[in-house]
This record gives structure tokens, sequence and C-alpha cells, in this order.
């Protein structure tokens, strides 16, 4: 059966913690590296508890027969513009190496759609690195318009 | 005294409301106007109360001797990403057309700024308009660099 078809999406678990930062850390663009030790640093575990706690974040896994292969994190935006519409927002979207050309990426981003209209968005938005041309076509392939700029000013 | 000196920021109040739709409604690029009735519309005053009761959002208003004269809104995200670093993200910027040109924008997004490194973001993020050359050239100006590409997909 093919991988896309077997792969399961579900809410992380602070057990999910180091296959998550592994995914982080394939694949960065000259970014902060995620710090892979044991015990695991505070830094994540609070901030995995953060996130759980808000029922507007979710930190979700894909997962085949035990083994998490994707991840990525979605955050419910509400707002007053556009007649008070929330927006669903995309982050750290990661498929393991090994297993991406296998539509897992992309079963992953029907399931945040999905999740999306669940919660009523009146769209779902991300921001991909410009030197991401594959990235670019992935999302464009999947609907997605690259109408904006995506400006980022870094404070540390 | 230049606007940008006396303008001061501050959480929106519910009695704003008014002034920050007809912000929102002027400037739009094609996209769903917003409702500007008495009384009040639900999606509003409903919106309005998710983002007060809501510690990672802020709905800014700039005023100037009781004036409404510019908005945003600004979410704190939390995430596991870059050591656990939250972003600031801006959205919904508007300044009042009769007094753009005289830097409360850049005034206010300075605020955005203080009030990112306040709460320890490593990123301030945005998305802007691909038509709306000024607002890129306004954000470099301000530090943000244009990395990423925008990627919107409607739901509604």
């Amino acid at each position: 059966m093919r991988d896309a078809e077997v792969v399961s999406f579900r809410k992380a678990r602070l057990e999910d913690l180091r296959a998550i930062l592994e995914l982080l850390n394939d694949g960065k663009l000259g970014n902060v590296l995620e710090r892979i030790e044991d015990p695991m640093p505070k830094v994540y575990t609070d901030a995995f508890a953060v996130l759980s706690a808000d029922p507007n974040q979710l930190l979700l896994v894909g997962e085949i027969e035990g083994r998490i292969v994707a991840t990525l994190q979605l955050t419910f935006i509400p707002g007053i513009a556009h007649q008070g519409a929330w927006r669903a927002q995309v982050e750290a979207v990661r498929v393991v190496r090994d297993l991406r050309g296998r539509r897992i990426g992309e079963a992953m981003m029907r399931h945040v759609v999905a999740l999306a209209r669940e919660r009523n968005c009146a769209l779902v938005q991300l921001t991909t690195n410009k030197a991401r041309d594959d990235a670019q076509r992935f999302y464009r392939r999947l609907g997605f318009t690259a109408s904006h700029e995506g400006m980022k000013l870094r404070l540390t």
C-alpha cells in the first residue's frame, strides 16, 4: 500500500518530541539547529506544554507503524478582519527524508485543510523560504497562491 | 509636533470597533468588505471577545487626541522549532488615509517590535500583498527581509 494511504495523523505526545526535533533538524536552511540531547532540554518540554494547553495550537505528527514520519504546527488565529474570519496557519512542516516524494506531505496538508474547515477558517496560510522552489511547487499544486511577500525581522 | 510623536498605542476597546472596521475597509485589495452597521454585527463583537480573552492576541490601536488613526493585530505564536522560539505575527495593518506618510505606521511597527522583545520573541513576521509595493518598501526600511513566499489558500 502507498505510504500516503497508511500514514495517520494525530496530536503530538510528549514522547514524540525527539522524533519531531530530528525532523526539524533535517532540511534546515542555515537556521538554529535543535538540541537533540538526553535528557530533553527544558526549552522544548516547556514549549510543548504551552502548545498542548492552547486550544488554538496543534502540534501534529504523521505516523506509519509507530514511526513518526512527518510533523507540522497548526495555529488557529481569530481576527476582526474579513467579517471576523479565522485563519489556519501552518509552520514547521517536515517529512522524513527517506519517505519524501510519496505524497505524505500532501496527505498531511489535506488533513490540515480538513481541520481548518472544521474550525470554520476562511483561509489556510503559510510562508515558505524562497530558496525552496520545490516547496513552492508543492503548495501551488495543492491550490495555494503565492500572492504575498513573507517578511521576517529577526530579533535574536 | 509630528503626528508620529503624539500618537499613543493601546489595546483596543469595544467602543473602538467601528473605527477599526472603517480602517479595515479603507485600502482593501478586492477582499471582503467589513459591515459597518448599527447595531454592530455580532460577528465582530464575538471576534472582539475572542481576541480580548486570549493573552496571545493583541488588537492594537493608535490614537491621537481621542481619534483612532491606526490599527493592527498582533499574535504571539509559541513553537517547538528554533529551540522553542516564540514569533510575533502582524496582521491587518492600517493607518488612516489622511495621515499616511507621517510615520505613524513606523511608530506603530516600532511599538510592535518593542512588545515582541518584551515577550522574548525571536522573530516578527507578516505577509504583505505583492500588489502593495509601497508596503514592501516600508517594511524593508524597518529591517524586514522578504525572504519568504506568503502562500494563501482560501476556503470560503
